[in-house]
Order: structure tokens, then C-alpha cells, then sequence
């Protein structure tokens, strides 16, 4: 049987950090409309693929690679002595976990730490943070070719076309990110996250309730 | 750092358990203002004493004991290969996790599987279900006297008043519930509980969510 205590999370103050800037990260659609229609068509290629790996992304298909598997990381700053987490903002309002698509067949852990480099880390490769993947937090399954995702594969549905996987990310005392020119990075409290799925969505607004099983040890500068 | 593996849980269908009564479980309180304006006073009242502990329950205030803890366990069952939580009724519409609050010093598992063994143990201490208290799946905090909670101590509460605990709860493969009379014992499917804050509360609408992380194997019968 499992232990029942707590894990505890250090949060060291946003302060701690550095932050940069690097090149435009672009996403490849400019709605989730476009996004979803070309999932159904070729999912492969809904991450931005590398100038080796295209020509074998273009071969791919749903029908072929099956489900799509997403992860995201839940980076957690203090301030105020209250925990923040970083999102990636895109134009005035869309906010979004830092991570990304696996390639087929890839390690949950190594893609996602592929997809933080990607998009948080520096473009040198001898400055990459050394990522410490912990906890799945959530997983949300996408039924269909739509919006809608379910914290559960509903009922009657036998091929969920995306599961979605959040993990907690613990960081390290000091860090340097670079964030892409497109985007903002925000350090957004979790009592603004709360009950506020207008703004955030059903899945980032529901990140204070599943991390609420953490104790937070918040360390001062 | 902790491993990134999904927890497993064991589901088995609903048609492995059975069902009997035993004697109703009244509630101290009709309404939660009454429950509120009781806690004030006298917070450790809130729990139905024994004639022993009366006395001293009486003494009790929430200046003398502190923050309440209350705890609550996840009860999962399968109908259709999709996980049910078993949730008390009272009345027609209110809905609750079995559990309670703590006396002040107890232990959160012990005090767990006697509140399980209090709302839904055979009268007989001979047959008590053996309680498996799995991992801690959410906590509630209650900054104020007001019904209102949140998955965080909110900044600037120093003494929140009280604290939740939700816990899984692993069922054996088959076992015995007696249901006091006055309550119903009903199996509610998460996709019934997801995006539902009308009908169950914050609390119990996004425990879906909180159990996302959990690999479910659904046992047939």
C-alpha cells in the first residue's frame, strides 16, 4: 500500500531566477480550430518538427501513430510566500503550460525535458537546466477530434485521440531561462488560477486542486 | 525526487459488495450556518461525543484546540468499466464523503478508519472492513468561520480555522458496508461529478480531476 504522507515541494522565490529572451518559437496554427483539423489530418505534425524529422512527420497520420500523448510541466515559484506557477503566454490572453508533443514512441520524462529545453532553455546545450521531472499531477484524455477534454477516457470511448499528462517540475535553487521572443512568461498565483476557467481553461484552472495534496516548503531569498 | 510512474488502483464492480443498515447516524447540525456559528463556539463539538468525552468536548473551543482536521475517504467502485465514488445522501439532495473530524492529537489514518468504521462498519467491532488508506488526494482549507474553502491557505490567513483531507481509500476485493438508515449509500460515476459544483460543491466536483493521475485496473466480477 502506498504512504500516506505528503510530499513536500521546496518554492524558492520568483527572485531567485533569471530570465532572457531567445529566437520566436512560432505555434504552428493560430487557433485551435486550425489546430484540430490538422491534427485529424496528420497529428505528427501538430509539434514543429526538426528539418531531419519532416519528411517522416508528413507521412504520419492518426491512423497510423494512434494516440497522441501531450506533457506539460508545473514549474512553482513563491512570492508573498504564496505559490505561482509559470505559463507561457501567447498575444494578450491565451496562457499555456510549457511542454509539448511526444514523438512517437518517446519517454515521457525525456520528451518532457526535451520540450522545457525547447522551450525555456537556453540555446547553448552546454547551459541546459538540469530538469527534475517528479509527480504526474493530472492526465486529461481529448475523446474526439475537438476542444472538449475529460480528467477520465469517458465511457464507450475506446481510442481517445490525445491524452494530455501534467507533471510537477522541481527547480533547482537558481536557474537561467530563455524565454522565446513571442511569449511572455508569467508567474501567476494560484488564487488567481482558482475557479477561474473563463480565463485559464479547465485544466490549468484546476491546478491549485490537485496540487493542493503538496506541502509547499517556501524558502526566502 | 520521486518517481513519475502512475499509481495503480484496483476498481472492482459494485455487485462485489453488499449492503445492509444499522441504526441512523444523526446530524448534529440541520443546516451548515448552524455548523458554522457551532464551530465558533465550540468547534470540537462537531464530532458526535461519547458520553466520556463529553465533559470534556464541552471545555473544547477553537481558541483552546486550534485548527480543526477533518478527513474523508475516496471509495471507488466500477459499473460499465468507468470508476463510481460512493458518497453518502442525507435528505434528498445533499451529498458527503464518509469521514469527520479528528479529536484533537489524533492520528489522520487512525481517525480515517474510525469515521469509515462509524458511517459504514456493521455495528459488530468483530466485522469491521480491515481500511486501507491510501494516498492523501486533496486538502481543503477553511480561512474563515464561512462555508467557503480553498485547495490553498490563502495569502495572509496566518490560522486558517479548518483543514479537509481527502484520502483513497483501497477496497478489498469483496466486504460488507452497513449504511445508517438515515442516510443513502449512492455510487456516482465521475463523469456525473465532472464540471457539477451545483449539484456536489468544489469539493467533491473536482475529486475527477485529482484522481486523473491514478492508472485505474477495472476488475470484472
Amino acid at each position: 500500500m502506498v504512504a500516506s504522507s505528503s510530499s513536500v515541494v521546496q518554492v524558492y522565490p520568483l527572485s531567485s531566477y533569471t530570465f532572457g529572451t531567445k529566437e520566436p518559437k512560432l505555434e504552428k496554427d493560430t487557433s485551435v480550430a486550425d489546430r484540430l483539423a490538422r491534427m485529424k489530418v496528420n497529428p505528427a505534425s501538430l509539434r514543429a518538427p526538426t528539418v531531419d524529422e519532416s519528411a517522416r512527420v508528413r507521412e504520419c497520420s492518426y491512423f497510423k501513430e494512434g494516440m497522441r500523448t501531450s506533457v506539460e510541466g508545473i514549474l512553482l515559484v513563491q512570492e508573498h510566500n504564496h505559490p505561482h506557477i509559470l505559463l507561457l503566454q501567447i498575444g494578450n490572453t491565451f496562457c499555456k503550460l510549457p511542454g509539448g508533443r511526444l514523438k512517437p514512441g518517446e519517454n515521457e520524462i525525456e520528451g518532457l525535458k526535451r520540450k522545457l529545453s525547447s522551450k525555456l532553455g537556453a540555446n547553448s546545450t552546454a547551459h541546459q537546466p538540469n530538469w527534475q521531472i517528479g509527480e504526474c499531477v493530472a492526465n486529461w484524455w481529448r475523446p474526439n477530434f475537438e476542444t472538449v477534454m475529460y480528467p477520465y477516457c469517458p465511457p464507450h470511448i475506446t481510442k481517445p485521440k490525445e491524452c494530455k499528462k501534467l507533471f510537477m517540475v522541481h527547480l533547482p535553487e537558481r536557474e537561467y531561462f530563455a524565454v522565446p521572443k513571442n511569449l511572455k512568461l508569467l508567474a501567476v498565483p494560484l488564487f488567481e488560477l482558482y475557479d477561474n476557467v473563463q480565463r485559464y481553461g479547465p485544466v490549468i484552472s484546476t491546478i491549485p486542486q490537485q496540487l493542493s495534496r503538496f506541502q509547499f516548503n517556501m524558502i526566502s531569498q
